[in-house]
C-alpha cells in the first residue's frame, strides 16, 4: 500500500488523555482513535494489526474443530433473568427497545448459546459440541483506562463447549488450554498459565497472565518452573516455589489477556440444556468456555514491545512486514511494483516530505523491516530490521526472499 | 467440512414467528437462530454466506482506493447532539452508562467518521480521501419482521468518502455506482438503481432495489431501459417510460440492498471537517456516503434464489460449493480427502441417517452442486446442480476440475 493512500497521519505530540506508553504510541501512530474514555476506532493501520491476531486465534480454534458462529450484541432481559445475571453483573450495559422490550450489551454469550445449544442438543450423540465467535464485547466499567487494555467495547474470541460430562469437559479443557499456549506463542506474548478464581463466571480457573508493569492485575509467580498463581487466591507469597522446590516466589502486575473456564452445569441448568444418555437417562450438558482478549491483545503487544521511538510489532501481527521508503520521489516506485504480491504486505512510503520524517513514522510504526531506496543505494536496498540499528546494502531478489 | 461436526440440525417444521418464506429456510436450514424480533445469530453456514458476501464486498471497496476501519457501536451523545439527530432520529437506541454519560448505538457513522476525518484532514493534499467500514448496525424499528431483511441489529457495509468539492464528489460517486454494479452482478442479485429521496439523509440519493414481492419499498421502473424511481418521488406511474420512450412503465414491490448519497457538507459543517485550498482559502470539505446492508443481501438472495425443497444458493455466496453424500458409511472418505482443498469449498454429509434425509437436507441447504456415492455409483460420482434434476455420472477428477 502507498502510504500517500493512507488518509491517516502520524502525530508528534502524544496525546494528553491516555496513560500508558503502548496507548499513547498507539494513537500517535495512526492506529486507533479515541471516542470516548474505553471506546476506540480502529483505524486501517490498527484494523490490520487486529486482524492477523484474529486469524492466528482463528485458525487454532478451527483446529480443536470448533464452528465458527456470530451471535448479537443485543440479548433479551429474558435470558438474562433466566441466569439471574440481568440483576447482579453490575457492568451491564442496559437499553430499552419499542414496546418497552429491554436488552442487555452482550458482554459475554452464555446466555445466548446455551439456548441456541438446548434447541441442537438432545441425545449423547450430539456431544461434544464446540462454538467460537469473534465478537464486539461491551462493559460498563466505572472506570476505563490504559487506552484499549481494558475497554468498555472490546473485540473478543469466546468458544463454548458442551460434554456428557467432566471426564469429557476435562479432555477438551487441556486441549483448548494447548491451543491458548500455541496462540500466545505466535503472536509473541509470554503468557503464564495462572490459577485463579473464576469470579463472577465460575469457581474455578485459568488465565493467561502476561507480565506488564501497567497491568491491572497482580500474580505471584516462579520464573523457574512458571507457577503463577492471582493475587485473589494466592496464598504462597514469597519463599520457594511450591511446585518446583527450586524458584524464589515472586510478585508481578500483569495483564490478563486470557482466560479458560470450567462452567459445569452453571449455565445448561438454567436453560436446560439437556441430553438423553444411551440408556435413556436425561442429563444435563457440561459447559466450558474459553475467552481471549483480541483488541486487549493488541493493546498488550503495544505496551510489551516498544522502544522511545515508537512501537516494534512482532512479524506475525504487524500491519505490513515490510517499510520500503524512498528518499526522492518515484526513486522506489519500480522497487514496490517488483515486490508487490496478494499479500498486500509492504507499506510504501511515496510521500514528499523529509528523510527524518520518513524515518521517525517509520519507527513510531513499528514496521519488523525497513527498506530505504536513496540515490546513495544505486539500485541496491539498505534493509534494517526494526529492532537493530544494523543495516546492510541487499538485491532487490534478496528483499523478495524475505517477503 | 464433515456435517457430522456441523454440531447444527436442519428442521423438518416451519417457525411459526417468520413470515417469509425465505426466513422460514434460512431458519430451518440452520444458517440463523432468531433471539428476538430482528434480532439474530449467524450460525456456522450462515457466517459462512455473510463472510461470502462480505469479501465481495470488500475486494470492490479495496478496487476504489478505499481504505478499511472499524469504527465503534457506542456513540457519544455529543457526537449526536452535534448534527441534532440526537433528538429526531427516532430509531436511535440509547443507552446510559457510569457517570450518566449516554450513548446512541450507532445506526449509521457520519457522527464519527466526520470527526476523524476533521483531525486527519487540514490542506487540499489530503483529499479525497475515503474510509469504508463492515460493522453491526442497530435501529430500534417498530416493527422488525421479514427476518434478516429488516433487522434491529444488522451488519452493514458503510463508505464515506471527502472531497475538496462537488465535482471531485461526482467523479468518485460514479466510481462507487460501478463498484456497487459489479457488486451486485456478481453476487447474483438483479439490483435496479433507483432514484429516491434521501430521506433523512440527504436531499438526493440512488437506491439498489432488488425486485421481490416481500419488499417493504415501492418503486415505479422501466423493464425496456432499467429505468427506476422510489414511489416517494415518482410523478410518473403509468404509460410510456420518460427515459427510453419505449418501455411501460411498471409497479413493484422491491428490497432495498444498497444506496448512495451524496451528502455535501450536511456532516462537515457541524463538524468543522474543513481543508485549506491552494490559494489558503478554508472550506468545508463535500462528503459522500455509501451503503450496504450485508445481512440484508443474505435474506434478500433467500428470498430470491429458492423453490419448494429449500435455498438455491449462487455459487459465489454458497456456504459449500459442492455437498458430498454418502449413502453407506464411510463409503465417501476417501473422496472426500482426495478432494478437500484449502478453501474448504465441500461439506462431506458422514452422518449415519437415510438418503431420503440426506437428500432433503441436501435441497433445504442449497450448495449449488451435490455429489452422491453409494455402492451403485461404482467408485463414480453422481453430480447434480441444485437447479436441476439431471444427473450425471462422473469420475472424482471431473469433480476435482469443478471446484
Amino acid at each position: 500500500m502507498r502510504q500517500s493512500e493512507l488518509f491517516i497521519k502520524t502525530s508528534h505530540k502524544a496525546p494528553s488523555d491516555e496513560e500508558t506508553e503502548g496507548a499513547k504510541l498507539l494513537v500517535r501512530g495512526g492506529f486507533i482513535n479515541k471516542e470516548a474514555a474505553g471506546i476506540y476506532s480502529y483505524l486501517p493501520l490498527g484494523l490490520r494489526v487486529l486482524e492477523n491476531i484474529t486469524a492466528i486465534i482463528r485458525e487454532e480454534m478451527n483446529s480443536l474443530g470448533a464452528n465458527e458462529l456470530l451471535m448479537p450484541v443485543l440479548h433479551p432481559k429474558e435470558n438474562w433473568q433466566t441466569t439471574g445475571r440481568w440483576e447482579t453483573l453490575d457492568i451491564l450495559y442496559k437499553v430499552e427497545g419499542h414496546g418497552g422490550k429491554w436488552f442487555a450489551l452482550g458482554p459475554t454469550h452464555e446466555e445466548i448459546i446455551a439456548p441456541i445449544a438446548k434447541k441442537q442438543i438432545s441425545s449423547y450423540r450430539d456431544l461434544p459440541a464446540y462454538f467460537y465467535q469473534i465478537q464486539t464485547k461491551f462493559r460498563n466499567e466505572p472506570r476505563a483506562k490504559s487506552g484499549i487494555l481494558r475497554g468498555r467495547e472490546f473485540l473478543m474470541k469466546d468458544l463454548y463447549s458442551f460434554h456428557t460430562d467432566e471426564k469429557d469437559l476435562e479432555k477438551f479443557y487441556a486441549k483448548a488450554l494447548n491451543a491458548y499456549k500455541r496462540i500466545f506463542k505466535r503472536l509473541g506474548i509470554k503468557a503464564l498459565l495462572t490459577e485463579a478464581s473464576g469470579g463472577t463466571f465460575s469457581k474455578y480457573s485459568h488465565e493467561f497472565q502476561a507480565l506488564s508493569d501497567i497491568g491491572e492485575d497482580e500474580i505471584f509467580y516462579c520464573k523457574a518452573c512458571g507457577f503463577s498463581q492471582n493475587k485473589e487466591i494466592a496464598k504462597i507469597r514469597e519463599g520457594a516455589c511450591p511446585k518446583c522446590g527450586k524458584g524464589e516466589i515472586q510478585k508481578s502486575n500483569s495483564i490478563e489477556v486470557g482466560n479458560i473456564f470450567k462452567l459445569g452445569t452453571k449455565y445448561s441448568s438454567p436453560f436446560a440444556v439437556k441430553y438423553k444418555t444411551k440408556s435413556g437417562e436425561e442429563l444435563e450438558a457440561v459447559m466450558g468456555c474459553y475467552g481471549i482478549g483480541i483488541s486487549r491483545i493488541m493493546g498488550t503487544l503495544a505496551e510489551i514491545n516498544r522502544d522511545n521511538r515508537g512501537l516494534l510489532w512482532p512479524e506475525k501481527v504487524a500491519p505490513f512486514k515490510l517499510h520500503l521508503i524512498e528518499l526522492k520521489k518515484g526513486l522506489a516506485t519500480k522497487a514496490y511494483k517488483s515486490l508487490q504480491d496478494k499479500k498486500d504486505n509492504i507499506l510504501y512510503d511515496d510521500r514528499d516530505t523529509t528523510a527524518g520524517e520518513k524515518f521517525a513514522d517509520s519507527d513510531l510504526l513499528g514496521i519488523p523491516y525497513r527498506a530505504v531506496i536513496s540515490q546513495k543505494t544505486k539500485g541496491k536496498i539498505e534493509l534494517k530490521q526494526r529492532n537493530s540499528s544494523k543495516t546492510k546494502l541487499v538485491s532487490i531478489n534478496n528483499v523478495k526472499k524475505l517477503l
